[in-house]
């Protein structure tokens, strides 16, 4: 469906499937997954799985219910997670680790979402005794949404991982945007997942599959994961249909999230250009521009409807900022509109 | 993927998507639809919503999720839910109402999940106090799977509607085979609908669609199930790919149920004659058939194991019970196959 | 504090504690029992144990903390526990197990609370593979609450104990009157307890200690038991105080059931020789009184009020009964006024 | 029971009964407060709720379950609580908001748990929409615990109490210890009461009663609250017995705190003077010393050790803190003792 947007840089999650998607779908070979009998959806498991270096994978409806598998098979009710109080487990997941699996969470506070590793090694309560809250999992998240398609650094992540596995302490990557960081930094997939327990990365965000995401971790993991996928109400039936675009968004959409990036750069050193206090280009490190309006004449709710009437649309995101996303259907001439109206608006 | 058996009798579950209804999903409209921007999931919400005789509906991954929302809607955490010992909702989810909204349950007893008033109405708790329990929903299921696809009375469903309604009770039914039912009887979807508050119908079982089940209710309980879908991790985002599946089910595969539902009897009377005890081809009344084989020679397992041997797939449903179940892609070959060798082992 | 009821016959629950027991809490050595310091408590907690042939007790706030305790440590999220559908457990802990602990139920129906062996075992649900509900847990009462104070049969219990064993399936007892059994049949309480994983028995109900409950089972059950029960809330301090009342009622308040035995029974007599219809004698085998008013001119809550204005409690139990029940605070004379006011309000 | 310490400074929890307490209780006028019967519960319920300024109170087993309470009526499941992430609800109460009531938590950082208003007012998540997670309640603690005895700013408070309001968000005070802020500050206990939805203040620490905690706020909350008392197993009986304790500690022992605070102080100043990197005196605000040791030669564990080695019993507090607690059993010769052995061991 042709959007009536100019530009629709609300979420890199409006992405619509391609011609070629469409077709990979229709002819996809497909069978019962309840049963374990769909090989379109084993093969999209087995290859996500080995890419980011662990044994196995689930496919699952949304990536709010992988990183919820994810965290359940950690944290047993009563325990807690822990993780940065921006990240979309504990924000954008409306609760669920507790309701779903009775985990309680604290959070520590970050800039732009950035990992610094004594933040969460600070947080941690472990040998906690029969008294206090055991730390069973710390989750991040990279690309991080909310700090602004911030990319975490591997020996930032290392530092952590080494210190929470010596404390017996789980940990959980929300990968949903992970093909951004690998993109950026050029970081083999692998070398990120292999410093996690379970990672969940989507396929219907950058990627552009229309449905779906993908739980990995080990193979014991993932049968566990598999019982509580039907307990969630997630245990489709002939899923091959959208892991069939999974697949082939491994195959062609990829490498092209370098564009993304590259056009969300080229519009925040536009803006930045006019409005410095907005955003600062270095900052842009993937696909997501932040612009931080607290230093100007708009509040965020009426930038977006100023943009909105000119054919782009953002999203307010809190008190202070605007946030743009890039993806697969935001070309060079829609950037360049968004820019226009972004510089005139803010200048 | 073509079935390697030659008949494939394990559950109406197992349908391929036919080339007609792959391509509606290549060419179906789509857009993001947990921001409600998916034309081809709004028709089809609308659509059955009407069907039923209800407001509105809401498109869900699966049968399991569309009830768990159904039964989220109108039981608070500590009520309780009451329905058959072995109705779906409390046999074959997992535990989900007691894990995802902290439900509790009590079940009657049934022949064949056929329902009788008395036996809902004498197990409701009503005016409970602060002491005791209160039921706050009433679960049937038409046409009932593990009690063989028996279909449910209009006029018993009505009396018990009359009764818990001035009780203060809601009820759901989970209408996976609702279609089934319907084509059985001829009595409209909308007849049955009516007497619920809400209803769950499932496109992936007969109906022959890839995934998807869909909630109908009032406009208000349906925006509240819409965020309870998000945390429960069913908000999925271009999903016009299934919903489309959908209504190209709901324009083919509805009256066509009624082949189903000939050959099960075929076969039941088949196999009735020669086996007596282990079917009576009354019981039949739509696409399921379950063999007693307790008094036979036969454990379940066996009988089932015996079957495969020869490219029949069949079930086994507890200690003396095999279950087979007409589909989309069981033909007269298949059943006349499915014919041959159940005689010759009940024989 | 004198009641202002000539007889109340409202429940067990009302005894006041005696001098002699007041004096004993009074007098109690106690320290802080979160951390495992009360040695009055301790005391209490083996002493239990050792009555009902388990390794270790804890002591819990109420009867239900430890039903829900002791099912918390046999069942897992999304697993089920079966009960009779008139079970304390069920029917009057507000539907805790599936709030507190993810625990899915189902239920089977009883004459008056009495076990029969093919219910529970009919209703099993076991290997049941990753699709349906497994159930964990066969939950008994003795004697039964609503069923009227029904003794349950130590064959009976036997037999399901035997093929639920078998099958994998632990055993809770709600034992909160299992004194009462006991002294109406006289077989020791470790026989009944030997039979069941764990066992909840109450202090606080014809024992006539101010509060309290004692889970009992294994060592290892009872450390998990013991961080739970701090997780529910229920980790009181200086406790000792109420377990000196539950000591003093272990010595000097179990024998004397029997005299509320006989006075039930002495009432069940008259006003069974007055309205046949509404008891008969023979099924008041304990301490409690339930009165049958479907064939009366009385409503239970008219009934009930009727009583109430000549000074004699008691608790409308559904829409047909009535329940009474005698215990510490009830003498001869107060058997014999109730006596006089339902003989009368019947004839 | 005499204490085998000279000083026993691991938590003013372990205070026991005089014999002034055990005799109220032993005289206590009690009933059934299940049936609401109990009159000196209901006189202490009053009297803390008037001494809080709020309108009701309920008597809760321990402080832990008057908080869950507390949380429950304000945070529905899904929603979220934010707290310091040294707070008592996030970190002593066993994940307990999680399991109990599906209640999400973030947390913000603190100096020694001191309130910085714009902590909570910058973490808090209000007009959330349908995709994130709302917050619905901020608790304070005051005085706070793992803080090290803190005491809030009633200004700070104020300032969080209006921006919340405004904002729709609830607030919970954590006052276990609130008689400890009362008697240092002056302030009466009805301004920091006032201040707050819902607030929970302990008997059974500072206080010296056996077993207990209140929970005030307004009458229609206390009603909900007695309902999910009895659904999370605090339903007591005659409880009467410890509500006596704590009225008995009303009348006599809040003012006496102050000799607790003078003890800790005198204390502080006597250690600080040999090893000022361990303790400030002007940090001890009230009955908690907590001993820094990250600069000494010792780990928390081995100073605990050493000084029970010399019959001064403290509390390791994570991986740098000792803290050591006075209370009603802790006279002058026992903090000479205690001043004795820490100078000597920390000089």
């Amino acid at each position: 469906m042709p959007s009536r947007w100019v530009a629709d840089l609300l979420s890199d999650t409006l992405t619509q499937p391609t011609q070629a998607m469409r077709l990979a779908m229709a002819e996809a070979p497909v069978g019962d997954d309840v049963f374990g009998e769909d090989p379109t959806v084993a093969e999209l498991e087995s290859r996500v799985a080995e890419l980011l270096g662990h044994e196995a994978g689930l496919f699952t409806p949304t990536g709010s219910m992988a990183n919820q598998l994810g965290m359940r098979l950690h944290v047993e009710a009563g325990q807690e997670v822990i993780a940065d109080s921006l990240a979309h487990v504990l924000r954008a997941e409306l609760g669920a680790a507790a309701v779903l699996s009775g985990i309680s969470s604290r959070s520590w506070a970050s800039e732009r979402g950035r990992l610094e590793p004594d933040a969460p090694l600070g947080l941690m309560s472990v040998g906690a005794g029969p008294y206090q809250v055991s730390t069973a999992l710390i989750v991040l998240e990279n690309t991080h949404n909310f700090g602004g398609g911030t990319i975490q650094s591997l020996e930032a992540i290392r530092e952590v991982r080494a210190a929470s596995q010596t404390a017996g302490v789980a940990m959980h990557l929300d990968g949903a945007r992970l093909w951004n960081a690998h993109v950026a930094t050029g970081i083999p997939l692998a070398d990120y997942g292999r410093e996690f327990d379970t990672v969940s990365v989507c396929l219907s965000k950058g990627l552009g599959a229309p449905v779906g995401s993908v739980l990995v971790g080990s193979r014991e993991h993932m049968e566990r994961a598999r019982i509580w996928r039907k307990r969630f109400g997630g245990g489709m039936r002939q899923v091959g249909i959208l892991a069939a675009a999974g697949l082939h968004a491994l195959d062609h959409h990829i490498e092209r999230l370098a564009d993304d990036h590259a056009r969300a750069a080229r519009f925040a050193s536009a803006v930045g250009a006019v409005a410095p206090s907005v955003v600062s280009p270095e900052l842009v490190e993937t696909n997501i521009v932040m612009l931080d309006v607290s230093e100007t004449r708009w509040a965020p709710a009426e930038l977006v409807d100023a943009a909105g009437a000119r054919g782009i649309r953002a999203y307010a995101a809190g008190p202070r900022a605007v946030r743009l996303v890039w993806h697969l259907d935001v070309d060079d001439a829609a950037t360049d509109a968004a820019t226009e109206v972004f510089t005139d608006l803010l200048a």
